[in-house]
């Protein structure tokens, strides 16, 4: 999508890396990876470049890159940095799965990071061990695949996602499940963007989601970039505006969704797909293969990451004379909870927007969609 | 309540004020009232002067003080200050309408508000005219006890909601309906205060109530001055906490009471009410009979307040340096809507906590307990 008018993706690879990473003479050199960082966006437009996989995991652990498939395919591209630095020789095993578990461990609750990990891994297997340069080229070059396909994936979550939009309809999101939370184009947010530019004028209210406040930096950024009518609410505004009728369809991401259809999404999402279902307004949650999980039964066995207290003690913004500052909110000495997912039941979702179109949010629909034979 | 040890109430006109206004030679020179600054807590405790009416009613509008209640006895007191300041001869009767209606217009939603307003006025109409020092007299004092019993109210609100509220149970609150929302004890956090005082260690969750923070700001200040356990949770987070059973009982506080039990509250309580609903955790409403208002027949009849978009657009806190701040947290340009309250539908409140006891929210209890035979 488009920034200050020029298409750009959340995470890429330059394509000298992948020159220099098929090159035999530079095993064990590694490569950057190029982000936006999300942690300064809206008020400055920065990409940067993460020079090795340690910090492409602190990247994503401190949230500079966020939203499940953009983790995914940062750590896609992160295992393909760990076999491109790994040494030649003695050490190169270990030092490939130490690198594996520091990225699976960053965070917690996304399937895609997990479900990225395991394919590269899968592709480094395949590739004869005692040939470091083709190894490299393989991790990267199915980074590359994973990043471009789920590209591919969203563009046709906003296919099917679009029909829902009538024209001046008024979508609800959570968080940013949008371009910035993907490679391109988003989950959430890819039916608006497909029927904005198909004239539909779709307006958006964004919940700014608290502590993080990613609606109000992320999502209302992106949908101004490209033109879309956005409105940022706060999170517990949802009952009222659903009560007077002003919200016709909400639809957000998901971290995980569980065989039978329940659907870890940002802490707030829950709350929504209840008051929607209170007030006949149907709740879509958008997301692809990789973000399902089916050898996760229901959502009660999806971890939830519990994030530090901080977050809800500060708020970070720009001050009056242009400097990203961080402000206390809380009392001195004052305690938090933080937990930073929560479940929807399957019972709430109206519908599953995936790349094979809107399915039913049921163990059997997502089995036939997503099942063994299907993935990854 | 305590602040640093020493009792403290909201709001207050001192003993020589009110000497002053009964003398004869001092018609026409007003009193100032005496609050904490609201908007400077946690962060600063500063008592400041309103000096007349006017300032009063700014310091409404700007959420200087804030809390039905609160805001009820600012008013009393606001009217007070118009009798005192108004003109002896021609302009009186003229001065006294304009204040007070000033006053009326202040904030929309809280009956509180008009239940003083109205009080006070006819307390002043019980008086001749023709004696300005008795007038304004009358009208302080008519203040004062509005003020006293407005205390008591949310005392006895304290004894009936305390047996709610079992040894080591967790209850979550939103917003501020304590002693800083009321003139002392609160509403929703009274029965807290009793049940803390006996000995039962109840252990608190503030949603932190986005966009001004009164749950972050000041639930959690003002329990913490009481030694109360407190944490605070993000507005959103209600849902994954209800669903893992770490709240056992939901009080609020209330901005006005209809007829039929609807009540309409700090935005984002309607959603905490659902969805305590849906997981079976009680949720109450503790409102004294300034917030009922027997002509409002039902919550859809109740004036929502829109407040300005920049309270969601900014954030307010203490930077590093120790001076408070705004910070910018949204893109420029961008827009919010703003809707303060929103309204729980009685068939979501397990029961009124009033002065009265705890009574059911419908309208035979309601006419009962506060029919016109009961007012005010």
């Amino acid at each position: 999508m488009k920034v200050n008018g020029k298409e750009c993706r959340t995470v890429w690879v330059d394509a000298e890396a992948a020159k220099q990473t098929a090159n035999p003479a530079s095993a064990g050199r590694g490569f950057p990876i190029s982000m936006i960082d999300q942690r300064r966006l809206p008020h400055e437009f920065v990409i940067i470049q993460i020079p090795d996989h340690r910090a492409t995991a602190d990247a994503i652990r401190n949230m500079t890159v966020r939203g499940a498939p953009a983790i995914g395919a940062t750590a896609a591209f992160g295992l393909a940095q760990v076999v491109a630095e790994a040494p030649v020789g003695e050490g190169r095993e270990a030092y490939i799965k130490e690198g594996h578990d520091l990225l699976w461990a960053a965070r917690p609750t996304a399937q895609d990071l997990f479900a990225a990990l395991t394919e590269i891994r899968l592709a480094i297997e395949s590739v004869d061990p005692g040939n470091p340069a083709e190894q490299a080229g393989a991790a990267l070059a199915a980074a590359h695949h994973l990043s471009d396909r789920s590209v591919e994936r969203c563009r046709k979550i906003g296919e099917a996602g679009a029909p829902l939009i009538e024209h001046g309809m008024t979508v609800m999101t959570h968080c940013n499940a949008g371009w910035l939370a993907c490679v391109d184009w988003g989950t959430a947010l890819a039916p608006i963007y497909v029927a904005h530019r198909e004239g539909r004028k779709p307006r958006v209210i964004a919940s700014e989601t608290r502590p993080r406040l990613q609606g109000a930096n992320l999502t209302a950024w992106e949908l101004g970039q490209e033109g879309v009518d956005c409105r940022i609410a706060a999170d517990g505004a949802t009952g009222i505006l659903m009560a007077r009728a002003e919200v016709d369809l909400v639809i957000t991401g998901a971290d995980r969704v569980a065989a039978n259809g329940d659907a870890a999404n940002k802490v707030g999402t829950y709350g929504k797909a209840l008051m929607a279902y209170e007030h006949g307004i149907p709740f879509y949650i958008a997301a692809p293969a990789s973000t399902f999980d089916l050898d996760c039964p229901s959502g009660t066995h999806i971890p939830i990451e519990e994030r530090p207290a901080d977050e809800l003690l500060f708020a970070h913004g720009r001050a009056d004379d242009g400097t990203l500052e961080r402000v206390r909110i809380a009392p001195e000495g004052a305690n938090a909870c933080n937990p930073a997912f929560d479940v929807t039941p399957a019972k709430l979702i109206a519908g599953l927007i995936t790349e094979h179109g809107i399915i039913e949010a049921n163990e059997a629909a997502i089995a036939k969609n997503f099942g063994p034979k299907n993935a990854p």
